[in-house]
């Protein structure tokens, strides 16, 4: 079994966050419901799409859940939502949004129906303001320290971190919720704020801390590791590669491997110093680089990554996703976490499974995102109560959907 | 009491990812007992420093927990961190590390002293080789996605963003095994590589699926928010801000807003197409760029930001970190997230605690990192039961140290 079998949880949701915390639980195993209005929530269409005009986002997203589709404008429709997220079990009563809808889905509103209920809502600001991944990147910093050194234009970097790490947040929060709830301390809501993650984030890192006591923003350093050694290099082949000096080991490991021991010791005594000290790295990085600048401009990659991996070094090679897919095997079917999933509204593509190995429960292997609306009748049925004739009626009524209709497409 | 009071995990781990699991752990109430070899770990000297010298970043990643120094060399010392890892209790026997020590420290031996240990190991990739967030990063593509659009240079942003996904996983991960245990399957080693969750991330975003079906890599596209409408402007006070039209309702009020209603339906017109679909404006970003680029050159920030902010717009400014502690009260004790705490180690600044409000249980104050080794004996004595004069003569034989020596200098 799984090691979330025989848990559900409710999601109504949109874009990274949230959906990405459902799917995470789903990919553990827990039995995940997402439920949107008919014919799709506010990212039914988010890019990228298929070659059809469907969401790879969206299927992206939504792997392994169960949707189902009700017009939530009529309050027979609310109802019903109602009823799914309250409906009761001792691994149930588990609700995820970012929906922030007063009144019916509010905690205040669906605890009266489920005492115990556990929610987690992830919100913009702690002040309710909207906000995404894009705005609370620019205003707390990240961008200004993002790109070559000599710039002073911000550069805000292509992945949505922020809400990545907000959603794995609401999965761990949603687990600690129950395990209290389960010790007999009874539900209750959990809120996040995103910017709040980012602001808590800068302070873990240290960043809250150095601009206190040192007064400066940390500035731009193009693509070397902070605080240590670490360096992208242009190769003679014309790839380039990043390379490790973060411990001592690694260090010693790369100036080893590049045969340029005498070369470091020479820089180590024009300085007066001795960077073994990572300090002293990251102080006087652009000596180093210029040490090992020449080595690399005079190789090929292939001649010298059988010595790197041998000597154990950390290093890795500047890709495309396309580049990587085509040379790496960690990106194919060779890495169990993957395999070709066919999804039924893009196609059939490498699709993950949750990256984690539990060892005493086996991997569930990578499933595919459901149509919208593709289990409305199975819910309806086995959690809502329903009989065939009242499902039957709440579709006629237009209440409800299943999977032929809506926004979207069915793939050719 | 606070979310996971009575919980205990030990932790033996170095930088980021492991060491923020054990925080957040802590964070929700846990007891995490980090344990490192005497005179500092791989990360004692992490960088940002303290004027003193002392790592603010080892501070901000080890608030709130325990910390045992043992050196690891001596049999001795390894059978102690053995018993810390495996002593007894329910709620106990839960390993979080990234050391990868093979023999006394790995799963198969540390079962043997508790059977339904819980162990969650992070390594580098799925082949056992190193790889960090530097590597991990030029290798899955991001970096050729991020800066300006016109460049062919790789750009890998300053936010170890794997490493904080991948230790938010480790939290879920341990959170889940143990509720397994809790229903009686038992324990088990969780492994997680840091690469297959950046390449786990690459297909729940559809970056996999787009570039299987469509055959291209995303391109660099600036500052602008991928797939509908978002862009960053230069205002005439010299500041930059980031706008937003993600959703329908964000585009409608970003026009409404801005006046410019008739100006884009003119766009639409020339261009022949409807704006309100978001391909549309991620397509023809540029030419709706070009009519708001003059609105916000022509006025200050102060000139709208009244209006964006009633109209709900969801916006927001570039700023350094130093600016956003000095003008935005999110980072500052206003949050009840912050609040100013001294470290032992390195100073007294703004803190933060978990992000999360569980209302259920009250939120666990920030809270300083220990001193390296500050528990030593009180571990000793309360988790593997040594008396007295047992603890003196493991600090006599330098087998143990306590808070005074090592690597981490006392502030002043």
């Amino acid at each position: 079994m799984t090691v979330l079998k025989g848990m559900r949880v409710v999601e109504g949701s949109a874009f990274v966050a949230v959906p990405l915390a459902g799917m995470t639980l789903a990919q553990m195993g827990a039995e995940v419901i997402r439920f949107d209005r008919i014919g799709g929530g506010l990212d039914a269409g988010r890019w990228p799409l298929a070659p059809n005009g469907n969401s790879l986002f969206w299927a992206g997203m939504n792997k392994g859940k169960k949707s189902i589709a009700v017009d939530m404008k009529a309050a027979e429709g609310r109802e019903l939502i109602s009823q799914i997220i309250t409906a009761p079990g001792d691994d149930a009563g588990m609700f995820l949004t970012n929906l922030r809808v007063r009144g019916w889905m509010d905690y205040e509103t669906l605890s009266k129906a489920r005492e115990d209920l556990v929610m987690v809502t992830l919100t913009g600001d702690r002040h309710g303001r909207p906000q995404v991944d894009y705005t609370v990147n620019p205003a707390l910093g990240i961008p200004m320290m993002t790109g070559p050194e000599d710039s002073q234009e911000p550069v805000a970097h292509a992945l949505p971190a922020w809400d990545l790490i907000a959603g794995n947040l609401c999965v761990s929060a949603l687990l600690a919720a129950e395990r209290h709830r389960l010790r007999g301390h009874g539900g209750q809501e959990v809120e996040i704020a995103l910017k709040d993650v980012a602001a808590a984030t800068l302070g873990h890192l240290g960043i809250i801390g150095d601009v206190s006591l040192n007064g400066a923003d940390r500035g731009k350093a193009g693509n070397a590791l902070y605080g240590a050694y670490g360096q992208d290099f242009l190769c003679a082949d014309g790839r380039r590669v990043m390379v490790i000096g973060l411990t001592h080991r690694q260090w010693i490991g790369l100036v080893k491997a590049t045969g340029l021991g005498d070369a470091i010791k020479g820089l180590e005594a024009r300085l007066g110093l001795s960077l073994d000290d990572e300090g002293n790295r990251w102080r006087h990085r652009k000596a180093i680089t210029a040490v090992f600048e020449p080595w690399f401009a005079a190789r090929n990659v292939s001649d010298f990554e059988g010595t790197f991996n041998s000597a154990g070094l950390t290093w890795s090679e500047f890709r495309s996703v396309r580049e990587a897919m085509s040379d790496d095997s960690d990106l194919s079917e060779d890495n169990p976490m993957f395999r070709a999933v066919k999804h039924p509204d893009t196609g059939t593509y490498l699709t993950p499974a949750h990256p984690a190995i539990f060892h005493g429960a086996p991997r569930e292997a990578a499933t595919a995102a459901p149509v919208l609306g593709a289990n409305t009748e199975e819910i309806l049925a086995d959690i809502v109560g329903l009989s065939s004739a009242s499902i039957g009626a709440l579709f006629d009524k237009g209440l409800v959907d299943g999977p032929r209709t809506g926004a979207h497409k069915t793939a050719a």
